[in-house]
């Protein structure tokens, strides 16, 4: 290792940035190159020879978006085995998934009627949504509420028959983003269903941002066993303020929605995995990733084309610095998050496999899934002792502004590996949110809103938390 | 105080909010509300109904960028007084201020002829500097130079008579913009004399961002008393590096520069002051700011349009909460901070003066002049035993991932405040830096390209730093 590290300093830093970065660098040529030294070495190379902003440009502009069962979904799946090969992965390979099949169609468009006049509405079918009858207009008037529990408290005669304008608005006074997603998204997932079980015809659901815009953000929507199918839109935020607006003055317009999307059978498509074996514990795997996959508006740049080339960025660093892994490290660009999360299952599946019949053992997983913007920390999904244990990271992490040390759910692809025994160590990147979703599942997450310098910061992060570690993984227990 | 509070949270937040809010929020009734919940009250109220977003678009679109001596940064001044009155300070007042004028004229342009082709370059003058003689094209070959040694290191044959391109990049692998940046303005700054003093008639200067694009990005240069006044212009970062590339083919090719910018005599602006007296200790003096100056291409959006609303916005912010403050806060918009610092210079002249004739007493400063991106912390400026003081505070800024704490310059408005005796404790507001530079003194520092509720938490931690000041200052000594 000091051999590795010493020819890192002399061959792969450019002179000015040794002595820039001196105050940052403990380390010198006699002593064993530290934990420092490593997250150090990453981190150069990420910001002055990253590669994680050209596979973001090829994935999100010359695949472009890539919902589960669609043919570009198997294109990047491709792409992605082929980056995983050419940065030197001992071996790649596909699991099969079966996963589900939806397509948007070619219609997707509403409209309010006040006092004659016809005035558009910017909505999109949430995902999973069946389209309106006959793929025909559907006109009714609208009821507003702000929530499931208010609808289920409205009379029946003030529900049937009409489309439900869920309405509640992300929380602005949360700082942490996330959680105003959570305090709001159930109306998004379950609004169809509440809105027939009330007798109403379908759901306009104000999309999931706190940005005042005409953009409408999808996302998956849920049915339920017994209870109608009704036709589920987003709405933009400012349309739904408006069409709130106008219910006060105008409590019978109606609202026409048209969408002609549509449900096929499964196909089969699959994760991606690309191996590295390990030097020492070669069956003790660290898994790390993201998902592929994406909604089918914008180009999937934050979520989770960011997720995707973190991880692939992971490889080319640790291999560019010379670093020699005790464990062995998987690749993985997982399937269907957004709609099913079926290659996380599968993932867990095989794990489990792998834990009753053989001596592999699933220690580790980090998941990059929270968008390419400046790296804040992580959300740590351990043990007591284990998350005590990351938690003394902190200080390795701050000349990078990596502050955030969390419990928190790591993310939906490794979620669930949390029923492995032993459970693995899991960590999440937390890359600030603040922006997240003004883009988030809308024509707006595409490779143009995602910055070069921040997507590299977090490559790196996401980078030495995995040799962290594969480094520390033993003192753990 | 606790009725105060109590108000706040039954009139100010919406129910929800409280709901959303108690695991931050360990005020009861029945307490006197502390240090969290105050800070609490302050990020509710700049989210939930902010306004430093509307006021950063009517400063930056009603009137527009604003160069000292320019008519724009006189309305600039107007409509700050303005803001200030209807924010209820207690009296607003102008410190007139001399402020040099110089226009960058009509013409900025040039061209490299290769083997008799033409091209274009993305160029413009430098703050300060002397169009090119007659305000006609000059040109002359270039040399390119990484730095201001290497070009004095140079025989004097090889850089006479010709342009000098000083084309050292800002070091990517510094996490620190700002120490990126600082490693590479000497070009610009120097570039000019450095250039005179070896015998060339002209700078080009790689413009100081990391993004690789076609904006030339301004600001400020010097002459130095006795060494010719030559052109110097800023130059984008692909044309300096598509320059240098060509020089290796041909070393003899012609660059053509014309500017007609230009000096004029100083005019009389001022900075904008707007107090809220103090009701235990009027004479002890809190001062924060911003510049309201700005360079004269873009809006001056996030340098310093950001600062300038922060500053309005924490006036608006504690009178919104019900706040009373113990000592007199001064709301200062300075004038000149781009190419002069002539209003900071004048800001702590009277206040020298007032620590020497009154009992008026300067004892913190804070500055915001760093953008409007979500808030990191704090640069601190002041006695070992006030850092440490303002170093406690760390926790009740975690909530809000607010979490550096460092010491450093904490801004250049407030700079010559350090002269005092006794010394102000000073602090700067520090917002991620990733972006900044992509923006700084170029044409894309818009409006459009600054984040509401980033700029929101910019307000809000500064106004929590003024709370913390005003409260706790006593303790510092």
């Amino acid at each position: 290792m000091r051999s590795v590290f010493i020819s890192l300093i002399l061959l792969g830093g450019a002179s000015t940035t040794a002595q820039a970065q001196a105050p940052d660098h403990p380390m010198h040529h006699h002593e064993f190159p530290g934990d420092s030294a490593v997250i150090r070495a990453i981190y150069d190379e990420a910001l002055a020879r990253g590669e994680a902003h050209e596979n973001l440009r090829q994935l999100t502009k010359d695949i472009g978006h890539r919902l589960s069962g669609s043919q570009s979904a198997s294109e990047a799946m491709q792409w992605g085995r082929g980056v995983l090969e050419s940065y030197g992965a001992d071996s790649v390979w596909i699991m099969p998934v079966m996963v589900p099949s939806w397509t948007r169609g070619t219609i997707a468009q509403a409209s309010a009627t006040i006092e004659g006049t016809e005035h558009p509405l910017h909505v999109t079918a949430l995902g999973g949504s069946v389209g309106t009858p006959n793929g025909a207009p559907l006109r009714a008037k609208v009821v507003q509420v702000k929530s499931l529990e208010a609808l289920a408290a409205l009379p029946a005669e003030e529900v049937k028959g009409r489309l439900v304008l869920f309405n509640r608005p992300m929380d602005p006074v949360l700082i942490n983003t996330g959680a105003a997603y959570g305090g709001a998204v159930d109306q998004r997932g379950r609004g169809a269903i509440a809105a027939a079980q009330a007798g109403a015809v379908g759901a306009l659901v104000r999309s999931m941002t706190h940005a005042l815009d005409t953009l409408p953000h999808t996302g998956a929507m849920y049915y339920q066993e017994g209870v109608d199918s009704v036709p589920s839109a987003a709405i933009s935020t400012v349309d739904a303020s408006w069409l709130a607006h106008q219910l006060k003055d105008h409590p019978d317009l109606e609202v026409s929605l048209e969408m002609n999307c549509q449900a096929f059978p499964d196909v089969e498509q699959g994760n991606v995995i690309g191996e590295w074996r390990g030097s020492e514990r070669p069956d003790e795997i660290i898994t790390l990733g993201g998902h592929l996959d994406s909604w089918d508006i914008g180009q999937g740049a934050h979520d989770d084309g960011a997720g995707i080339v973190h991880t692939l960025e992971v490889l080319r660093i640790l291999k560019a610095i010379g670093y020699t892994p005790k464990r062995t490290i998987r690749f993985v660009l997982f399937i269907n998050e957004e709609n099913g999360n079926r290659g996380g299952k599968a993932y867990a599946e095989a794990a489990k496999y792998d834990h009753a019949n053989t001596a592999k053992r699933y220690v580790a997983a980090l998941e990059s899934d929270a968008g390419g913007f400046v790296p804040r920390g992580f959300r740590i999904d351990a043990s007591d002792s284990a998350t005590a244990a990351i938690q003394t990271w902190r200080s390795l992490f701050e000349p990078y502004n990596v502050h955030q040390f969390r419990r928190g759910g790591a993310g939906v692809d490794i979620g669930p590996l949390k029923a492995l025994t032993p459970r693995p160590a899991m960590m999440g990147l937390s890359p600030d949110g603040q922006r997240y979703f003004d883009f988030h599942h809308s024509a707006q997450d595409i490779f143009e809103n995602v910055h070069k310098r921040e997507l590299e910061l977090g490559a790196a992060t996401f980078a030495a938390a995995v040799v962290l570690l594969d480094t520390h993984l033993t003192e753990f227990h």
